[in-house]
């Protein structure tokens, strides 16, 4: 469907095989017209439906729906599930409710990330990590190995679909009924929808309103599918690839590309607070620590330009320059349709790192001079996603 | 380049973006004509170049060339590297030399195959395993985490590039001189080619006279794959996406598709002997030896089947039945020109798992009658790959 040439000239084909996972709704996106897909975490992630402006006011006006299967879910359970997740990471997660969820960093001895799931306390000694683009599920293995914890870790059927914008709520409502309303930013719960058993979490990757339906029984992804399309009849529902404008308005990272194990949430703008002062040892404190009262050399910040709007977004990073020697590179770079200028991240040494710096980029499409901004780029404290579902 | 319609038919677009990482030599695979990549270990990966029974008779008659930077380094060094490896596998690395390498099988706790890489022991107390695709870095690291062993673990710069096939060693002669003939089947050493540093082993994925050449400068990809092809010529160098039917007709699996955590050696024809007798612990230990006790309840084994030539390779598994229900599934099907006939493998519950039996399936492209066969089919103790490389 109109796939931009920009877009085409940076790609190639895929074969589908069975050396990727499925998920059970890839059938149904192939029938949504799905044109693309990426591979994460060994599995196919819808890529292309549609222009990626015409999916961005979607999601904002009404309401879409993405395939996020690929969102690997490990368990870890037993006896010592809390204490081992909370080994895991610099979270201090003591104070995780049964039902809540955290967004988590999974740190490596040496401080750095090795994966930034979304974290769901679904029971009592009983957690979920929906893992990014990385096998963190063996970390935890590994780690539990030697650590004579009672534990019990593996893959649970659960695979969520990503339900956001505007309308998501009324989706949902006439899915489960009004208890949906009662769900708050961040917290999960078990529901049926027909009798399709699920769990439904506040979480997602745009910062607007919005769900993860997470598929506990993989037969029925056809009909969950079915289900939460019929539900969003007449409110403009629609399938969609992931939505990189928002995702990157809101300041949300990328696993693999705007971070990865060579680097430490204090070497990210936004997720320094993520490094919690606790009592309790975790993998990496004394790194973190450590590296907290020397500081960073180096941050991935907010970068923005005006100028026409980017064709296409980055293929590979783009070295940014000072003097004729890079310096730092761009890791995102997107046209944002409601700030009306590109906005992306570029990682840069650390007096560089306030807003308001003029960078030298060498873009796929020539010299750039962008600027370093603050991020979150849109709504920093969050307000939107966890606003009232309903007015009281 | 003449791509088979029943292969595109199970395929899309992949665009390329920062989120994989880059092989080295990925540029160089563009401009040779590479129009498809799977992505592995979070990596590009060729796929297409030409049609598959080309490049399968370049690979017996000639000598092929395939990126294969996606077998990502993990390095294990420091005074107790010896054991942290051997705590990682069922197999017996006491009697592993430096220098010697080992098809090294990875096991979980419950005697689960993590990953099949190849495990060179570099030097002392340094060991690489070059892994299939699975993150088994992050379970090393874990392991490492609360075992006292005094180790480090990180990724190097080693990036293979397979050069296999009839003449590969005389390549390898033109580009590091007689001393290659010194190299045993599965042994490495370094070398330099121009000033390009190298480590290169006697190693492979078709079990026919090949190499794997690991730059171990990123910088040098264009420079080490033009050297290749300059000692090459006029002995038919070409490059090739991996060679599926000979892989399958010498046995060799393929992590994620034929195995997966789900089984362990024990359940896969011919690496049933990996779960070595010895005195030491390693992690799966007891798992396994329990297993090899009881016994396996179903097995992967080789299939064959005559008719028509199989148009493209499975794009999913496919269902084993008897009396109407699934009681296995295929997990690779591809016709072998050497053969003349199909081949692949199966799961089937133990009481089917000895040649000769026949099985009903349900393939792509309809109800097949196939049988059961032992594998490797060609060569079952590698007598070709081992064999001198030059006659005395």
């Amino acid at each position: 469907m109109n796939e931009r040439p920009a877009m085409l000239e940076q790609s190639a084909t895929i074969y589908f095989g069975p050396w990727y996972r499925r998920s059970p709704f890839f059938e149904a996106t192939r029938r949504a017209g799905c044109t693309a897909y990426d591979v994460y975490n060994h599995m196919l992630l819808p890529a292309y439906y549609d222009d990626p402006i015409t999916e961005y006011w979607a999601l904002l006006n009404d309401v879409v729906v993405w395939d996020v299967a690929v969102e690997r879910t490990v368990e870890i359970r037993g006896k010592d599930a809390d204490r081992l997740v909370d080994m895991l990471t610099c979270r201090d997660l003591t104070t995780c409710q049964v039902k809540q969820g955290k967004y988590m960093i999974v740190t490596a001895p040496d401080g750095g990330i090795l994966n930034d799931p979304v974290l769901l306390h679904v029971d009592r000694d009983r957690w979920w990590m929906q893992l990014a683009d990385s096998d963190a599920g063996l970390y935890a293995l590994g780690a539990a190995v030697s650590s004579n914890l009672d534990v019990e870790i593996d893959y649970p059927d659960a695979y969520p679909m990503q339900v956001q914008g505007a309308k998501a709520a009324r989706v949902l409502e006439r899915l489960v009924g009004p208890a949906i309303y009662d769900l708050k930013y961040y917290w999960c719960d078990r529901f049926e929808i027909g009798d399709i058993p699920v769990l439904i979490s506040r979480t997602g990757w745009t910062a607007v309103q919005g769900f993860e339906i997470d598929l506990l029984d993989p037969d029925r992804g056809d009909d969950l599918w079915d289900a939460v399309f019929a539900a969003g009849e007449g409110l403009g529902i629609r399938a969609t690839a992931p939505i990189e404008a928002r995702r990157i308005e809101a300041g949300i990272m990328n696993y693999n590309s705007d971070m990865t194990h060579e680097d430490t949430p204090l070497h990210i703008m936004g997720l320094e607070r993520l490094v919690e002062d606790q009592p309790q040892d975790y993998i990496g404190k004394a790194a973190l620590e450590d590296l907290k009262a020397r500081g960073v050399d180096r941050k991935l910040v907010g970068i923005q330009w005006a100028g026409e709007e980017l064709p296409a977004e980055l293929s590979w990073f783009w070295p940014v320059i000072r003097d004729g020697e890079p310096i730092g590179k761009v890791t995102d770079a997107v046209w944002s349709p409601r700030l009306e200028r590109n906005i992306g991240y570029a990682w840069v040494p650390i007096e560089l790192a306030a807003p308001g710096n003029r960078l030298d980029v060498e873009s796929e499409h020539g010299p750039l001079a962008v600027t370093t901004a603050a991020i979150p780029f849109i709504d920093p404290r969050k307000e939107v996603p966890a606003a009232p579902l309903k007015a009281d």
